[in-house]
This record gives C-alpha cells, sequence and structure tokens, in this order.
C-alpha cells in the first residue's frame, strides 16, 4: 500500500497488486527459482536427481524464519544468502549443497521479480479490458453530445463528446496494444552467477537457462547483463504512461465537473467534513495525484541506470525502493480510472 | 517501512519513525486536535464547558471503526468526514454537535501532522547528537592518520583523516544547527475553516488557536493559509539534505573500502550468497541509495506547490504519498550513517 | 548548448545537435510544413494551384523578422501566429489566406519538432555506429585481459575485460535496435486543426495527411490527439536510457582509473589548475553528470503527460523547456562516449 | 535562455538574469577572484606588492583567447587551467607566477558564482518588490469583492478577493523576507586549495579569507568544505519555492478566466493561430510551467550532493548544468508573475 496508514488503504492502496508484490509472493517466487534451478541442473547433469527432488520437495514445504531473513538481510543488503542457508538446512546435509548452485543473489531476486510481474501484467490486461469497456458504455450513451472544446484553457471550438473519449482513449489503447511487448522484455529468467559470466555452469548455462525459463513461464533474453537496467527503467516508463493517461483524463473530469462549467456530473463523489454538500471529484484528483507520483519516481529508476561494475548494490536498492510503489501506484490508477469512468452520468450536452 | 516486504524492515525500514507517522499516531494527533478545539472553544464561550468535557472525554476512550474509516476515506478522499461522524456517535447526541466546530479536514489533518512531526524531530535530535559523538570517537582514533585527497577520483595531495572527517561532519553540524527553524516552521497549529478564513469563528479565532497552540505544544504563525505549502516543501528539501550529507558520507566509505584502496575498514560488512568471503559495505551503499530516493521525492513535493483555489485535492494527496516516505529515509538514513561510523575500524594510515 | 557560458561549449555543448534544433532549423522546418500543406490542399482540391505555387515560393524566399516573431510569441505564447501573419504579407494579399488553412499552433510546431528530430536521429545512428566500432577495436585489443569483477564496490570473481566490454556494449546496441520503433513513434505528421478534430478538412483529411507526409519524409498514424504526449514521453525516456549506459561507462572507467586500482589507462585527461601532474577522468565524469541530468529533466517531461482539454498551454510549455536540452544531452553522451572509448589506451591485465 | 530558440527568448528567457550569469559576467567574476587573492596575498606578505599590482592590472585590462578557453575546458572539466595560464602570459614571465597561488579551480569557480549571484539577488529583490506593490494595486482595487471559494476545484463557502490575494501574497512575503539569509548562505567567498585544507596558505588562509571577502563583498563562513553543496540544495529550493509560488499565482489566475466561471479578466492574453478572438492566458500557464521546470530540476542538484571524495567532477557538472536555468527560471517568474499581476483588470464581483 502506497502509504503506512491504515484507512488510507482503500483510497491509496491497490491491494490485489500489493499481494502479488508481498512478502509472500516474494519468498514463493525465490523458492519457485531454486527449485527450477536444481530440476534444469539436474536434467543437465550438474545435480544428481535425487537432489534436485528432495530440494523441490524442500522448497514446497519450507517455512521461513522471518526473524532471521530479516536480521540477516540488514547485515547483507540481500535476502538471499541467509534464504539460501535456511533452505539448505531444510533440505538437509547430504542435498543442501546442491541448493543455489552456480547461482548469485541477482539471479534469485531479478528472477522473482519477474515471476511476480507476470502475475501483474495479468491484473493490468484484465483492468485494461474492463476499462475499455467503459469507454464502449461512454461512447454509446455521451458520444454524441455537445461540448465545446477548450486549448489553454480557453474555449475553442465545438466538438463532440465522442471527441474527447477518444483523445482519452488513444493513449490507454497504445499502452494496452504495448503489453506484450513490456512482457517480452522484463519477464525474463536471470541466471549469470556471481559476476554476470556463467562461471560455474560452462556450456550448460544455455540448456538450463532455457528449461528454467520454460519451467518458470519466463523469457529468454540472448544476453541480458546484470547491470543493463535498461528494461527495467523503460518499463518503470511505462507505468508512468500509464498513469499519466489517467492523470489527463482526472484533470480533464475535474475541469469538467466545476461549478459553473457542469460539462459532466459524476455521482458518489466525496464529501466534505465541513460543507457536506459538496461533490467532491475525489478519484479525479487522485488520478492527477498518482499521475504526478509515478512522473516523480521515474527520474529515480533512471538514475539507477548508473549501476557501476558487476553489480552496484545502491542502484540497485534504489529500483526496490521505487519500482513497487509505481507498480502500485499503476495498479491503483487502473482502479480509480474505472471507477470514475464508471461513476460518470453526464458528459457535455445532448442536442 | 519503505517497501512491503517484511525482510526488508531491518535494512530499509525505520520502525520507530514509521510507528510515529503510522495510523494509531495519526488518529491519536486528530483526536488531540479535536479535543483542543473543544476545549479552547469552551474557554472563548463558542462551546459550553460540558460538552467540552464530554468531547474531551470522548476523544480519550474512542475506538474507531477502521473498517468505516476506510471505505469512507476512499470515497471522501480524507478521513475527517467519517472521523468526526463516528466521533459524535461517540460524544452522544447532545454534545456531539460542538465536535469540529468551524473547523474543516485540512486543520485536522495538517495539525496532526505536526504532532506527529513533533515526535520525530525530537528523534532526528536524539540521533544526530549520537552521530556526532561518533564522529568525536573517529576524530580521537583516526584524527591524525593520513589520508590523500581524491578530486576527481584521482589522488591530489596528502591530508589527515580529521580534514575528512571535518567535511563529513560540518553538513550535519549545520542540519542539526537548522532543525530549530525547521520545528518553528513546521510544528505549527493550522485552524482556519472551510476556506481559510476562520468564517465562523470571528474574533475568537486568534484566543482559539493561541490557547489551542499551547495546549498541543505548536507554533501560531500569524498567517500560514492552507494553500502555502512552502514549509512543507522545504522541510522536505531539509530531508533530502539530510540524506544527501549521509549519501556523501556512504559513497566516500565504498570508496575508501574498495579493495585495492584500503583506506579504511569496516566490520560485519555483508556477505554474499556466491561469495561468502565478500565483506560487502551495505550501509554505505544503502545511504547513497537513501540520499537518490529523497532527492527523488522532493521534486514530487515541489510539483504540490501547484495547490490551485482554496485546497487542492491532488496536491494535498501527493504530499501524503512522499513526505511520509521521505521523513523515514531521513530517519533512516540516521540509523544506517550512525551504525555505518560505529564500525569502522580504521580510516587512513598512522604514521 | 546545455549552458550559457561560451568557453563550456565543447565540454556542456553539442553543436551539432544544437544547430538542428534551433532558431533557423525550427523556422526551416515550419515553414515547410506550410508549404507542404498548401501543396497537399491544392492537390485536394481546398487551395487553388496558383495559390499553393506561390505559397511554396513564398516559403522559399521568407526571411522572418525575428523582431516581431520575438515579441508576438512572449504574448500569445506561440510564435505561429505571427509567423503565419508575416508569411501571408509575404505571399501577398491575394494568395495570403490560403496559408494555415484549417491548421492550428500545434500542427505547425509538433510537426516542425518531428522534422527536426529526423535529422537528430540520423546523426544518433551514425554515432552509434561510430561507438559500436569503437567497441570492435576495444574487444580486439584488450578483450583477452585479466579483471576482477566487482560487485558491490568489492572484488569478486575474475573475469575478463571482453565481459565487462559486452555489459557496456549491450545496452547500447538494444538502443540502437530500438532506434527505428522511436522513429515510427516521434516522426510523425500532426494535422488536425484547432481542437483536434480536423474539422474545416472533412473527409479529405486523410489524404492530405497522407500527402504531407510523403512530402515531409514523415510517418502518419491512424490517430494521434494533440493531447497523447505519450510518444514524446517515451522517447525522452529513450533518451535518458541512452545517456544512463554511458553513465554506467563513464562510472566505470572513472573507478578503473583510481590510483591505486589501475584496472585501465586513459589518454589525454584533463588537467588541474593546482595540480598539472593530474590525469582526471574529466569524459568519464561527464558521462555520469549526463546521466543524472537526463534521468532529472525526464520527470518534468512525464509531468506533461497531465494535458488537459484540447491543449494544454503549461504542459507543452514544459516540454519546449526540457525535451531539446534531453536530445542534447543524448547526443553530447555519444561524443563524449565515443571519445572516451577512443582514448583508452589499456583495459585489465594482460596475461 | 532556456531555450536555444531566439523567438522564444521574450517568453521563455529573463535576459537580465542570463546576462548577469553570461560569459562575460563569468570570466568577470574569475578575473575579480585571482585580482583579489594576489592583493589579500600581498598584505599578508605571500606576493609581493609590485607582483600583486601587476597582477591586478593584468586581471584589469584581460581579454580571453575564448577559443583556447573552450578547447582546454573541453579537456580539463574547468575553465581555470588555461584561464590561469592565460593570465599569467599576459602579467608576464615576473608576476605571472604568483597568480592562483595556493588556489584551486573550485576556489574560482565557487567564488566566481557567488559574485554572479549577489547581483542576481539585487534583481531579485527589486523585482519582489515591484511585485508586493502590484498586490497593493490589487488589493485597495478588487480586495472587497467578492468570491466564492473553490476546495477541490468545486465552490465551496464565499470569500473575498482580499482573502484570496493575500493567500497569492503570503509565501511571496516570506521569500522576500528569507532573501537575506540566503544571501548569507550562498554568497560566500571560497579559498581552500586543492584538497579543501589551505595547505599552502598556513595560519595566513584566515586574514586572506577576511581581506577577499571585505574586498569582494562576500561572506566568510566559519568552515564550508568543498564538498558541502547543502547551501547550493537549499538555494535550489528556495528558487523553486518561488517559482512554486507563481505557479499557484499562475493554475489559479487560469482557472478564474476559464469561460464560464469567469471570476477574473486579464487584458492581452494572446491569439491563437486558429482562433484569432481567444485570449489565452498565456503567462499564468507559463508560470505553472516554470513552477514544474524548477520542481523538476530541483532534484538533480539534490543528487549532486552526493559529492564524492575532495572534489566530484560529475556531481560539480551536475549543477552547472542546472542551477543557472534554475535562477534563470525563478527570474523569469517574477518577470511574467508581475506583468499578469499587472494586466488582471477585474477580480470576482462588485456587490
Amino acid at each position: 500500500m502506497l502509504t503506512g496508514i491504515t484507512y488510507l488503504d482503500g483510497l491509496l492502496g491497490d491491494g490485489e497488486i500489493a499481494g502479488l508484490l508481498g512478502t509472500n509472493a516474494d519468498v514463493g517466487a525465490m523458492l519457485r527459482f531454486e527449485a527450477a534451478l536444481a530440476r534444469a541442473q539436474a536434467t543437465a547433469g550438474m545435480v544428481d536427481e535425487e537432489a534436485a527432488a528432495a530440494i523441490e520437495s524442500a522448497c514446497a514445504r519450507f517455512v521461513p524464519d522471518m526473524e532471521a531473513l530479516t536480521s540477516a538481510t540488514a547485515r547483507d543488503g540481500v535476502v538471499v544468502p541467509e534464504l539460501v542457508r535456511q533452505l539448505r538446512r531444510a533440505a538437509g546435509e547430504r542435498h543442501g549443497g546442491f541448493i543455489h548452485l552456480g547461482a548469485t543473489s541477482q539471479d534469485v531476486i531479478d528472477t522473482a521479480a519477474a515471476l511476480k510481474l507476470a502475475s501483474v501484467f495479468d491484473v493490468f490486461d484484465s483492468r485494461l479490458i474492463s476499462v475499455h469497456s467503459q469507454f464502449d458504455v461512454l461512447e454509446s450513451r455521451f458520444g454524441g453530445n455537445r461540448l465545446l472544446a477548450r486549448t489553454r484553457m480557453q474555449v475553442a471550438v465545438p466538438i463532440t463528446v465522442g471527441d474527447r473519449l477518444r483523445a482519452w482513449k488513444s493513449p490507454l489503447e497504445h499502452l494496452a496494444a504495448e503489453l506484450p511487448h513490456q512482457r517480452e522484455r522484463v519477464l525474463i529468467l536471470t541466471l549469470a552467477g556471481a559476476a554476470g559470466t556463467s562461471e560455474k555452469f560452462g556450456d550448460r548455462i544455455f540448456a538450463i537457462r532455457r528449461a528454467m525459463a520454460r519451467d518458470l513461464g519466463l523469457f529468454v533474453p540472448d544476453y541480458a547483463p546484470h547491470t543493463d537496467r535498461g528494461r527495467i527503467a523503460d518499463f518503470a516508463g511505462f507505468l508512468s504512461r500509464l498513469t499519466g493517461a489517467f492523470g489527463k483524463i482526472g484533470q480533464d473530469l475535474a475541469l469538467m465537473v466545476q461549478n459553473g462549467i457542469d460539462e459532466a456530473e459524476i455521482s458518489g463523489g466525496g464529501g466534505s467534513s465541513a460543507m457536506p454538500h459538496k461533490q467532491n471529484p475525489v478519484r479525479a484528483e487522485i488520478l492527477v495525484a498518482l499521475a504526478r507520483y509515478n512522473a516523480t519516481l521515474l527520474a529515480g529508476v533512471h538514475h539507477a541506470l548508473v549501476h557501476e561494475q558487476e553489480r552496484s548494490g545502491s542502484a540497485w536498492t534504489l529500483e526496490w525502493l521505487l519500482m513497487p510503489k509505481m507498480i502500485e501506484a499503476a495498479g491503483l490508477s487502473l482502479i480509480h480510472g474505472h471507477a470514475l469512468l464508471a461513476a460518470i452520468e453526464r458528459l457535455g450536452d445532448p442536442d
């Protein structure tokens, strides 16, 4: 949730997305990585079958000692060393040593991020479809209504509501069409070892990557060094373009429902503690706030492109601080955007 | 906490600050506002004494219906209308009507923010003192050691460790010296009613403000319109200058402990899942990440200066999304900064 | 040039790109728009052939009254009304009225921006090719040299120089491969009239757009409302990913040439006024600065996505303030990046 | 000027401020530094009187070879080594060696920045006074007019125009009151030598600093290490709060003059190429754009707080790219803000 205040969770939190990015999802995704690695290494002959089965089974029933994870992460800067230690203990002395073989923390964490994002993309997909249906409804109800175009905040020439709806919808259509491309770039397997050179794998690395990717439902790029964060930065830009598209809609609706302008009516606007009669365009305002929030955070993700040497602790951590919030803000924009469109009771004027 | 991942809370969370800004602290602060308002209005003759006593007592024993608060906030954009409704019900029909008299949501929320920040300032104060003692220890242990100055990342002329310590410490001393000024600007009572004109108070507004401020331990500016967010933006700048000062220290220490440079030794660095022998300067890196995090978020707080008309829902909400995170990041910098300085085992070379 | 200081132009200016975006290029591009519009409208029967020929000829020999343009722009917020006025006068009373028929300022300015960017893309293309050849040279000279990988700024495992070169080159290859996609999205014709509805064109709009686009070498999207700035925001992200890729290289090289690390040698580093013997990795540092510069400015371009109604004067102007600087910074990164790679005299250690 | 397009200079350029920060002002300020240094060193016995007189005289008549400055700056990353070289040649062999004695590039450049800013502060001071008189005029003409407060973009309760004017004016009054504090922090002498330890000066450094500061009209802080950029970051925040205060006014006025709202009339708004009758609130929109511009750039200045070791080439250069633009944007806000207030013909409704 975007704030730490419980009662703001309905306004400024997207519970579904937050869940998909939360602790349980995260630990689960890391365990999927370790299990898939052992399995693929068994097929490739790096790990014996019995050990792989024991590791898979250990991953399946593993319950982490969260306290130990937390304090070790505070020391190590990453959760993986302690997670692997716990997992090895759970798998037993005989097989535990085969866990995480040749892998590094970044392999686990970046792949786990991709696994979590796969679910996020599904949610975005289905929410975008709902939003688009809402546009169809609005088009059929109000598309022919009259509206005065406004440029530089002044009345320009007559248009129809359909003209404005089309301008609202167009960026969202582009973003929906771009989703498969984003999936392909972001939902990738990362497996390259301590310095990105797969030095413990030899030639088996290619087969192991293909097997793991198939297993986990991820893509395998030809080459994606740990330090190339361009795809993350690009995805962050996508998220900000998404919140930006809704920010434009929110800003327009907030302007349209102004008393004295009355180009639109929205049901269920928020009340005020001092003036209970008011109909505040709360969701419209939140969409503007979320657009500015993501536009702001985006800069930080791009600063993290300066990712020194083979792995930057500071640049990578900066991503962790920013990306989940940007993703949730994008999810929240889809929720508020859909609800706002659904609450529209009039747009423009019928003839 | 800065992320939603439990096991990152020790690395990327400041539990103490998060607690001071969390739901309970927030509701508590809003109740203190309403109680103090009733009390001050009783003294000023706007509310009868019995009602004020009943309101104070209701505030003291009030347990909010969080579910109702959450869903009402999602609708209203602010928690106050529903909180006041619940509080009025708790106080009973006879006195409830005197709750929140003449006030508006922003009066409650901005004042509650100030009340919470008062405790945050106390924490910052005491942590800064600890950091400064740590500098004294370092100065006495290593101040005379030799070091080669480095400019543009190249060796320049010989200096002492004391020279560099002084450059690290100086910005923190300036920030510590600035704290009282920040307190005075930020820890203010806000009471101005629906449109900022105190229209329900008449001339009593000045006495009521003074009484409430005394009661709550806040300052009363001559005039601070709801829409003037300059003090918030300035405080955000202070927070970013604080994380920036530690970011410089972190960057320097990460450079000093590089293998091959070895200008410093730090104990207890983080391990790696692939290379357990490594001593990673984790806290140093986190300080750099936090500096860039706050530098990034600061821009958003300044965008919120464009706060239209008498109250902007979108600009105000943008502050809520950003300020608590910036404050916690600053608190976390103080924690990691202190711990990093305390973990230094050598700086420079003894003669 | 990125600063207003002449002597910084070689360090912080890309004269070639600045020229492609400057006043002459800009006026020239706007005149090309007006000429192509008249020509296409003549073919479509909206303007008679004689007028179109007169307009083309007027555009060809037009010399703007810059003083009048400047003062009118200060008043109107855009240059187009006064430019059209001057152009009409130049074309004469009889034909002048057919200039800019049905078009609006944004059609001219956004199309002119695309025309200027077409040349910028050509420059980027050719500079990226030079950079890539430089990588080939480095690979053949030093690819087999030994290097110690560094993660979290500490020595990890042995790699080769070729491993690091590959990680440097990979993001640039992705960006080069993305250029055609960016061209297609950004190099578009904009022609939609006062409110984006082409209301003065009727059904002829499609043929006119196709003819103009062919004439000007631009793409025609199915639909691209004036207010959809997603393609601009995406292109700004591309620019920041480009400067970010060079920022990573610059950061790495600045670390590699540290005295005491000596993993690389660069010729021709900058001197110092106090220590003439120093070899400062100036270009490496500038690459880091440019990466942070574009990362910073990118946020503003995304704030401009909140582009209200049919045209936002403030959001659009914000783009004008930011985009040319981001483009020049990207060009400058290519210059400094290439020169830095070319100045490398050693990377890593030969066996 | 904020763009490289001549005809935008009246809209998006502040010629006066740009001049105060430009090449001539800059070279002049650096020469003042070198002359004052020699003079103070003569008084302190570090330089003989004849040499100091020769240096002062050389500085007074010096004409730089700009081409050589430019190419040397591209190599050295700073202009000072070549400037000093040229200056030494101009002063002649006998005395030239005493120029820049014990100083470093950063001493010259940071002090020159302070000297240029002194003039900028004077301009800001006088423009703020003009803006405040304009408020007095508006208050006396329209202060008693009726207006409906608007919160969350919806009509709230009745207020007067005076109430809104007061909310506009208040942040500007705070900023005007803060100017002397900013002067004291920013207008400082920097003189500390290659590594910030004044190692070539010995105990004479204090007297020399005092003498130079007196001569140049600057302050001397007790201690201000080259690497403490907090005062710059704070000043950048001041600039952004200034543009933010005008951004709020601009946003409000753009909303007030909307057709259908008509709460205000402004003369001389901009025309449109498609709709010559329109009255666009151009200056109001530009004020919003400038607020967002400075809010955006501010982040970069705070990233430059991570200023490694004794001098960071990349962080320092980042300041050069951002600060002059932020200063000019602030100056431009004062120009457009004043002109916008002066163009107001009506605010609210008379009884």
